[in-house]
């Protein structure tokens, strides 16, 4: 019996899939991408692992695509999202108690000295940079008061620029890409850098992907039962940076499954995109080209975008590529 | 017009999943359970959280349910299947190379010394533990590797006294009680103190549940790309050692979001079972009571089985709650 009644579901399931395929094939998929090659191409790839009777069909539990988030999906100048609120946060506690800015990481913060933070990060003191950012302002704090700051201040944010929140500052091509490979029943992941606790509070409103699909850089936790009371509280110190190759590692973590598709824009998410076009995936990466509706710059792709090219991925040219940046107003 | 076409979707996963409910409301759910306290509390439970106007409705989005593997899906005496295909590879590696047996832990594993690791399980020396056997005899593995010999190994195994393999080891209420939880919408999540790449090997085929949902201790890898191919490839070093605390902060980790349902059996399941319990979840824990048709023991409860009484959890008593054990043959 059981046999049976999960037999019906998969052809329920099978069947809304299908009219999902077809609806998206009639109207048209990626609207705000000019009719391009690297478009065309996507959609090649997408039909091509998703049609029965392709000889590149890859069955749906199959089917994994994992992007980055800085600069492939949302706005990552003029300097990381996740970072700009982890800044305003150590001035809040500066205020509360000055001599914090006698001793770092505050002090750099302080001065404005982000040549400190640079350094570290131009010479890969990844472990140290993410301690001092993602650990020391936050350390003893739960998970309820960390995501409660992190929810108060998606609110607030405000792009310096752009002057407007998270919401606005996501690539429309991107999100219609995301939902497009939902739609032939792929899923989707993020793997970032950042904080993965900062994005999963905006990645369910902004993408439609469940915390389970969200991952990135996280910090050591302790689990404490006091009082009759359970809670996760944050301790000072890395857990997992995900950048470079710890982005393969951990998707093999968490997923179990390589991608079949992968996105990225910078030199740490070279080995993610080795890692699915090295079997046969599809790998693209987003070049920022766009001075005038986004940004332009090659700062963090001097190793990846020469190896796109080498090995025939897809490069997004922002400038030439999307009719729309971002999600109309 | 997205909007629609995900409305029409959702719509279609909603009335599948209700026609599944309804279909196992029909026909009783966990049949191979005795009509006891314990099956009662867990179909009140599952349907209070299920059903629309209850006051404990739960949305599916958030209906997750972890368990622990041994002890609580399958038979973990005389030993931890994992650790009896560990001392067989260490004992051909040894055959290969007699000088391993000099040295630990392969000393141990030859002179059938199994104190000397029941010595570091009872000093809680879990991480040299897991090293030295997780780590050591399969370190400069690749994953592919790693996944044949494993394969190999569930292929061939047969448990000493009840002379089947793994598929006629698991408990088939439990299988029952997944089926029924995911008949109602629930995400099942297994997280296990064994190395949870070895259990995803099995998890697929006796549980219905992909890698993404099969958790554990794991190996440090190194992603390795040579020769126009990349490798995942297993160092000796442990990466996460899943027992006590850690379950629920790896829970944290993959999920982003607490369990409502939680079952285990051993004290290193004790941490799980509260952080679902201790917010208004239910969590379960299985006590091995018959020694004619499984195992009778209480190592490793000292701590669990108090706090459950304590707490009021549903302890389940095999000999009289379940009516069959294992699957028919």
């Amino acid at each position: 019996m059981t046999q049976i009644k999960y037999t019906i579901t998969f052809a329920t399931l099978f069947a809304s899939s299908l009219f999902l395929s077809l609806a998206w094939a009639g109207e048209k998929p990626l609207p705000s991408w000019n009719d391009v090659a690297s478009k065309q191409a996507i959609i090649d790839f997408v039909q091509a692992v998703s049609q029965k009777d392709s000889k590149d069909y890859v069955p749906p539990v199959d089917r994994i695509a994992t992007f980055d988030n800085d600069g492939t999906l949302w706005v990552e100048k003029p300097l990381y999202t996740h970072l700009l609120g982890v800044f305003a946060h150590m001035k809040q506690q500066m205020k509360a108690d000055p001599a914090l800015a006698e001793r770092e990481p505050y002090k750099a913060v302080a001065s404005k000295d982000l040549g400190y933070f640079m350094a570290l990060f131009e010479n890969m003191a990844f472990e140290t940079l993410g301690s001092q950012l993602m650990g020391v302002p936050f350390g003893g704090m739960s998970h309820e008061q960390y995501d409660a700051w992190g929810r108060k201040f998606l609110a607030e944010f405000k792009h310096p620029r752009f002057k407007v929140g998270v919401e606005g500052l996501i690539y429309q091509p991107m999100v219609e890409l995301i939902n497009y490979l939902k739609a032939n029943d792929f899923t989707v992941y993020i793997f970032t850098a950042d904080e993965g606790a900062f994005l999963r509070l905006a990645a369910t409103e902004l993408y439609g992907l469940p915390p389970s699909q969200v991952h990135g850089t996280s910090m050591r936790s302790e689990f404490i039962v006091e009082n009759g009371k359970d809670e996760l509280v944050r301790t000072y110190r890395m857990h997992y940076l995900n950048n470079w190759d710890a982005k393969p590692r951990l998707i093999d973590q968490v997923i179990g499954k390589k991608p079949i598709f992968a996105a990225g824009n910078s030199n740490g998410d070279q080995h993610m995109l080795q890692y699915a076009a090295m079997t046969g995936g599809m790998s693209i990466l987003i070049h920022h080209t766009d001075a005038e509706r986004e940004y332009q710059y090659d700062k963090h792709t001097d190793k990846v975008l020469p190896l796109a090219k080498k090995e025939g991925w897809t490069v997004i040219d922002i400038k030439n590529d999307w009719k729309e940046v971002f999600p109309p107003k």
